[in-house]
C-alpha cells in the first residue's frame, strides 16, 4: 500500500474525540499535511481549547467555524478552506462529527430521529455537496487514474452501529436513532461513491473502532486504535 | 406455510398505490380479515375516492385518518382502531406509505433529507411504538409460540432501492434521500425485531418488487406482482 501522502484535509468534529485524534495523527506524521483543516462549532470556545493550544505550535492547522447542521455554515466553511487553499484543491474530507442520544427503542423520539439524522447523515451529504469543486480540483491536480486518499477522497466515520447484519451491542445500548442514521450514512457513502467516481474522488465509510471518547464512552478502546483503523 | 389467517390489519398510505393495493388484497381473500383498517391522510377527499366506494361495500374496512409524520395523528388512530378492535388486538401493521422525491445527489437538500426521513423512516418507528400495546394484545390472544403475520407482526414496505449492496436503478434514478430513508428503515426494522421479539411480533422489512404506483412510475410492474411478493 502506498504511503499516505495528503497535501490538505478537512476534519469536522475536531475539537474532541476521534476527531482530535486525526488531527494529532496528521499533525505527528512524518510528511504533514500542508493544510489541516479543523472543523468546529465553537472555534474560540472552552471545548476547543486542545485544537487552540495545538494551532498556535503549528501554523499548518486551521480552526474553521463548522456546524454541520447548517448548510449557510457549511458553504460559508467551504469559502474559506477554497481562499486558504489558494488555487489548490481539497484531498480529503474526513465527514468524523456526529451524535448519539442513548435512547430505548420504546423512548425515540421524532425529534431524537430528525436530529440524529441531520447530523450524522444529512451533513456529511451536504459536506460533499460544498467541498465537491475542491475535492475535483484535488483529483484534477494528482497524477495517477487510480482512486486514494492522497488524490482526492470523502471518508464517512460511520459505526459497525450502523450495521444490520451485526446488532453489535444491542443488549447494551439500543440507540436505534443512531443505528437508522449510520446505515443510512453507509447508504451515502454508497452514492457519492457512485456518482463522484466520474470526477476520481476515492468515498467510502469507515467503521473507526469502539473508541474512548465522549460519544463512545470510557468502555472503548484507547483513541490511538482508532487512529490505526484509520491509517 | 400456513394459509394467511388476519383477524386484524392496518395498512398505512392506503388510499392509493400498493396500500389500495393491499386492502383490495385483504377484502378478496376467502378468509378475509374482521376488521381492515386502511390509514390515509384525508379520509374524505377526493384522493381516497377509491377507498370511500370500497368502504361504502365492505363494512369490515374502517378509514382511518392517518399522517405518519405527525406524531399526534397518529396517536389518535392508534386510540381509534383499539376502540373498534374492542377488546382484542391488532394483528398485522403493514408500513407501507412512503414518499420519494427524484433529484440527482448534488440537487437533495437538507429538507429533502428530513421530509423524506421522516415519513419513511420515523414514520414507522412511532407507527410501532403507538400500536405496540395492540400488536401484544394480539399476540398474547394468539395460540402457538411461533411468530407469524396471522399471530402480530409488523411489515414496513421497503425497497431494493434501500439495499447498499445493489445500488438499483442508480443510472436511472439517483434519489439518495430516498435510498437512505429505505436503508434506514432496514435498521429499524433490525431493531424491531430484537425490540418486539420477546412480545411475540413478528417484524420485517419488504421489497415489494417496482409496481407501477405514482410512486413507482408506470415502468414498474402491475400492482398485483406486488401483492403477490407479499402474499
Amino acid at each position: 500500500m502506498a504511503e499516505l501522502c495528503v497535501n490538505s484535509v478537512l476534519v469536522t468534529g475536531a475539537n474532541r474525540g476521534l476527531g482530535l485524534g486525526f488531527v494529532q495523527h496528521f499533525l505527528r506524521m512524518p510528511n504533514p499535511p500542508q493544510w489541516i483543516f479543523a472543523g468546529c462549532r465553537d472555534p474560540k470556545g472552552q471545548r476547543a481549547q486542545d485544537l487552540q493550544n495545538l494551532a498556535s505550535k503549528h501554523p499548518n492547522l486551521v480552526i474553521i467555524a463548522l456546524e454541520i447542521a447548517d448548510p449557510a455554515s457549511i458553504k460559508a466553511a467551504a469559502a474559506k478552506v477554497g481562499e486558504r487553499l489558494g488555487g489548490s484543491g481539497l484531498n480529503l474530507l474526513i465527514n468524523n462529527a456526529g451524535m448519539v442520544k442513548p435512547k430505548m427503542l420504546e423512548a425515540e423520539t421524532l425529534e431524537d430521529m430528525t436530529e440524529t439524522y441531520t447530523t450524522n447523515t444529512a451533513g456529511p451529504l451536504l459536506m460533499g455537496q460544498a467541498f465537491l469543486p475542491l475535492l475535483k480540483k484535488a483529483a484534477q491536480g494528482s497524477p495517477g487514474s487510480g482512486l486514494s486518499c492522497s488524490k482526492a477522497a470523502i471518508v464517512n466515520i460511520s459505526s459497525i452501529g450502523g450495521s444490520i447484519a451485526s446488532a453489535f451491542g444491542w443488549e447494551l445500548m439500543q440507540v436505534t436513532s443512531y443505528r437508522c442514521s449510520k446505515a443510512a450514512l453507509n447508504m451515502l457513502s454508497k452514492c457519492q461513491s457512485l456518482a463522484y467516481k466520474e470526477h476520481g474522488i476515492l468515498c467510502v465509510a469507515l467503521h473507526p473502532g469502539w473508541v474512548q471518547t465522549d460519544l463512545g464512552s470510557s468502555a472503548g478502546h484507547a483513541v490511538s486504535q482508532g487512529q490505526q483503523n484509520f491509517a
